[in-house]
């Protein structure tokens, strides 16, 4: 049996493009003990792999050349010579961009059993699953909002910022996003029920942005979730509170090698800021609340989340690029089977 | 009986000079019930002044104009209707750049009798006060320094730093300090014990500051304490460690208004950091745990401190000017009495 997968073959300098990567066609192994094959339905596409296909140091990997892109997956056991999964299993793991994956489900945390019954298998890469947890992590551990509170989030429309939202909002927060275009915006604030969004592409200069937020949280900012870095985190620290908390999730703005100076870091001295960097992966210890959390507000309806999907593995490389550029509206997939 | 006291009498912009003080007679009032009259014996100068001498947002409430300047002091009660406090008492409290303090002592907290049995009465305005404790709690509390890792201070021979590198030490860390001149580098490193002291005026640009890091830090650095903000904080940053806290407690760099940005804040992520700012007036819980540990350390000699003494109340704005400049070596006090 033929697999397809895509490679890095070669490291962008500057903006990424669909040179970088090559579909290439590979057989199947053969199953050794232990194993099982995965079919993938989905591929998860997010922006922290922009960051590996850099050569630089990161707190990942970089991305080797000439093999196959790291990725989120969910699917089917398809065949299996290990006695925890049997045919027709889902699972979610990091089956990469490949239409199958040889997985040594021996090792512990490679792959994840998931019940479809109330959850759609699709969500596990997106609400219920790594971008979920994320916001969760992120926004329970280090913003941790009181009711009353006003919590930002860019990147809002998106899988990681669009829960940030909610689940500040279930805590009794104030929840303002940022996003790109009034059509994101609409949707966060009537769909999310966030209480505002600010359009950045409108306030596409500091103090235009400083307006916007002032206007959009007269109490200030008590937490932010920041995912892009730049000119709109410069506004938002402007406007943050005494005590406030930043979970630094991601700096987007800088990841084609743009310098993105912080302004006026004094702020975070003159308001007793808490600055804290964080990796999903290393709070393991958060992810059984988060997805218990996450998995009973998406099978109730509460959570409400959003997919671009793009059809075939050869249209990831373009949907990634789109995805970095804001063109996705929620969670980025490939859909592969 | 006539007090000396000296007001702030115009706001700097820029560079603060002695036209900003004025030295200013007025008559001392008479007690009323409660209140005590403080004879000061030392007048403690710290960076922090520098920030209430201008009018914009910061944590403390701006010095007012035509008011005698605030500040922290050692003195002896010599007239009482307090039935706390008898003539003869040594206390601390915030007596302001004056010759003499009326204190309404029945407010808990604003002064506090010091016995000086052990340790001197001017060291509770520096290693066993204010700037001693802001050292403790930035140290214990963020940096949380574990035996092995690499804590750097910059100001490093100061009343804080000074005491920053010293409690790193007693709790099994590397010690590397940052200070101006080869004398200072030196008390810093033979007296105070330090690992390294790195010259700040031998390495004045960002590229030799971060070779000179890179040297006196050969496993990086787990913990950053600090003071002066710009190209050094970009410095320290290039070689934070995974997981390394930055207390921060002071950008004198910035404090006439000189633009201070960070160069590099996604270093925060990619290193998962945690930068927190502070003000030691907010961590009342820490003083005892802090002032034991200080005051042991001083009355046993475990711990050194050095001071700089201008000489009556007249020479406090020049003292002050050179305080900013670095010009002062240890800890800067002005004798009243």
């Amino acid at each position: 049996m033929m697999n397809q997968q895509i490679h890095l073959v070669s490291r962008p300098t500057g903006e990424p493009s669909t040179a970088n990567f090559q579909l290439v066609e590979a057989p199947v192994p053969d199953l050794a003990d232990g194993q099982v094959l995965v079919k993938n339905h989905y591929l998860s596409l997010d922006p922290y792999m922009r960051g590996r296909m850099n050569d630089g140091k990161s707190y990942a990997q970089p991305q080797l050349l000439n093999t196959t892109m790291g990725g989120g997956t969910v699917g089917e056991v398809v065949a299996s010579k290990n006695a925890g999964y049997a045919v027709g299993d889902k699972v979610v793991g990091m089956g990469g961009w490949q239409l199958y994956s040889v997985v040594d489900a021996s090792q512990p945390g490679v792959l994840r059993k998931v019940d479809t019954t109330h959850v759609p298998l699709s969500a596990y890469l997106g609400a219920v699953g790594m971008p979920g947890v994320t916001a969760w992590v992120g926004l329970v551990t280090i913003i941790d909002p009181k009711p009353g509170e006003t919590v930002v989030v860019s990147a809002a429309s998106g899988a990681v910022g669009s829960m940030v939202g909610q689940l500040a909002k279930a805590r009794g927060a104030r929840a303002v996003g940022i996003a790109g275009g009034a059509e994101k915006c609409d949707y966060v604030v009537k769909e999310l029920g966030f209480d505002a969004c600010i359009d950045h592409r409108a306030h596409s200069d500091f103090k235009s942005m400083s307006q916007a937020l002032k206007e959009a949280c007269p109490n200030g900012i008590d937490g932010n979730f920041e995912n892009v870095g730049g000119m709109i985190l410069d506004a938002v620290l402007m406007r943050a509170n005494a005590f406030s908390r930043v979970a630094m999730c991601g700096m987007i703005s800088g990841y084609n090698g743009e310098p993105i100076p912080l302004a006026a870091p004094q702020l975070i001295l003159v308001n007793r800021m808490k600055v804290q960097g964080f990796i999903v992966s290393e709070h393991m210890q958060h992810w059984p609340a988060a997805l218990a959390e996450l998995g009973q507000g998406i099978a109730t309806g509460k959570y409400k989340h959003r997919e671009t999907i793009a059809n075939g593995l050869a249209a990831a490389p373009e949907a990634f690029l789109g995805l970095l550029k804001g063109k996705n509206f929620g969670k980025q997939l490939v859909k592969l089977a």
